[in-house]
């Protein structure tokens, strides 16, 4: 048996890609902040006959990253590193403060760095494992609005490059995937009716389709990885 | 039962295309100049218990390309089209003679572009299938000596992604893969060869493991679709 | 004196650009089809004490367009060669056809390449020279409906990053500029009055603006060039 | 008069910038960790007949960078605000330390956001302000070994984008300069004698023409704004 960990396992697409993973046979390892929370995703895959532990996390804490890594590697070797953490806030730039632009950073980025980096450091001895990053439209563009965001994504897109050149002739899978639409969630639909819109066919996004394309890209055989996909609904404009 | 055809199925990733689409129960029809040079490739899927049919074809004419997608549709409803023209030269720019410029963008790019559309036309009455085009290093960088090239697979691929954007919403699926390395093949390793380079590990890619790519392609369910994603070898530098 | 060089003289940038490089104190040969037309800008430039030389020219004819420059080489040397020719035309993909694609290729992507290896000729021997392209949006964004035009820029915006990794150690200087933006000209505002559109502050271009920015590109010394900028005006979203 | 800001005039790039602005009749401010070492490049502006003023300047401060600006404008409006903090390193990804990473962000992109963010604050009630971030190789791509580098510069470069998407409407001019090669001065020479490497005719730029890029986006006329540009010496290699 081998492990995945997901930092940021809290929202739909963290809780699918956990569900995902369960299912096809991995000992899954969910972090995020009030780890408490994540109770229900475990008894669900529970149920469904998977294995899946929930654990508090800070992802902006070297610390609190390494053990949530230790703890997944304790159990089977970590086969798997997703990095989840999402942080989308938007203001105008010059009501952006200082706070919001480090704290964005610190989650999105930052996070993904200590990620990224802890999971090399437990994966490069065995020369194999994947280690994947959860991007948006904001990692491909700075629209206005979104500098704090953008940034953060934008600079996680480039830590997710710049392993891959690194880490691939090693033997490590490094992916960046740019989730490129709103995620089918009630969370999503209360705030887009707030806004009067009713979502068209095609606007929305399953988690669990999601979660599939980090299933196939594990699944890659690593004389043809893809370093860098694009997702979204087909009825989306981009 | 549903068929699959492929333009530019003569060489190894257009064979291993053919195979993996056989393997998995479409009618896989491949077009090529000289289309009596399938029949290796016929008579390998047949052994294996798949359907495969070679025909003739030019994809620089309208026609020609018209007339193989009506022989696929023929035997079952067109699922996917795969645009698999190569055409990769390298000439000094003041060598380059206006009839290669012209040549290469014809198989390259115009190819790509006749394909696509007498697929539209096919599948847009059902409102379903996948339209796919393989892309190479030259789709996103124009190289010291591959204007030719360059030119035509940066057009194929804006090609691509203008199809993707007016042709998603009414439920086809159209993607670009960005092969970004050698394929081990022999003929590649022969042409290394005569430079004095033997290829490194991780160095080529296996044509079924591309296959494999567009594959998965095809599975993904219409709300989580990759429009452009990358291909290359784990130790590929890029 | 040396001489400058507009393929597509014809429209409202390349007679800026003509103008600039004259007040400048070229000698300014502009091309384009049916030269007679350009008698009022002939003698505008004239009137101005500047030198202007109209020619018929068919960028897609080697002939022709080494004709033009041999034209302007016997005047004085070449300095600077701009292609400028457009070809926007919008149609849904099933309805762009074969003639269409191919046309729109052959003005403005073929007719560069050819622009561009002339101009590379006559430039080389003397290692040193201007090769400049005027580019679009859809040099870097196929939009539905855009198949046909956005392959044919993204494919001259191809020739020009490979002519420039090629010949910028020659010493040619090759830029590719992206005009983002409608262009203040009469015929735009009638189109967008058709629409009833007005536009607003800021969503329109001066052609004198834009020729400012080729003569700032030429002036620059060669251990800073520009391969590539965009331009816009500072209403315009992107 | 008007004011020019410089946040970063402490290396060539920052200094041949402050001494074209001064050139050229504005009143400029340049400010770097300890500030005192400016007075040689104060003294030589002087010289020359320009105005230059010195400051000492922490770029990660809130209070530092706005003080700073405050001292421009206090002398006159400012008019052009740069961001040139570099901070090149270069480490494996195991070995890169959360210290690193996080002052390497703090000093090359939240330093930048400030500065961007500061400026806007004081040239929105007027509508009208250049503000210009110097970029790198870095910023367009994460090569091996520059994970800490490149996301920042990355980072950077978004929120110039999303600062130029937002800003622009309201008059302000935001441009992103990708300065994709070595600078000519005696350290970069001596790094690479020390490496064994003589740089070659056309490999280096000089200060003073890459100033001179800064100097003419800022003459644009806001109906023809260039937001991102590459510098590169003729015989640079991209």
């Amino acid at each position: 048996m081998q492990s995945v960990a997901i930092v940021g396992a809290g929202d739909f697409i963290g809780a699918a890609i956990a569900r995902r993973f369960a299912a096809g046979g991995y000992a899954v390892h969910g972090g995020r902040r009030g780890g408490e929370k994540l109770a229900p995703l475990a008894a669900g895959i529970a149920a469904a006959g998977g294995r899946f532990t929930g654990h508090s996390l800070d992802a902006r804490s070297e610390e609190s990253v390494a053990g949530f890594l230790d703890a997944a590697e304790a159990e089977a070797p970590l086969a798997v590193v997703i990095f989840n953490v999402g942080a989308n806030v938007q203001f105008p730039l010059t009501e952006t403060s200082e706070r919001v632009f480090r704290k964005v950073w610190e989650m999105a980025c930052y996070g993904g760095f200590l990620t990224g980096r802890e999971a090399a450091r437990r994966m490069l001895p065995r020369g194999a494992g994947s280690i994947f990053f959860t991007g948006a439209t904001a990692s491909m563009r700075g629209g206005a609005g979104f500098a704090a965001f953008a940034s953060a994504k934008a600079g996680l897109r480039a830590v997710a490059q710049s392993m891959a050149r690194e880490l691939g002739p090693q033997g490590l899978h490094v992916a960046h995937l740019v989730i490129d639409a709103g995620v089918d969630t009630e969370w999503v639909r209360a705030r887009m009716a707030e806004r009067g819109v009713v979502p068209g066919e095609g606007a929305l996004m399953n988690p669990a389709s999601i979660a599939e394309a980090y299933w196939q890209l594990h699944a890659q055989p690593r004389d043809a990885w893809t370093h860098e996909m694009d997702l979204r609904p087909f009825g989306e404009s981009f």
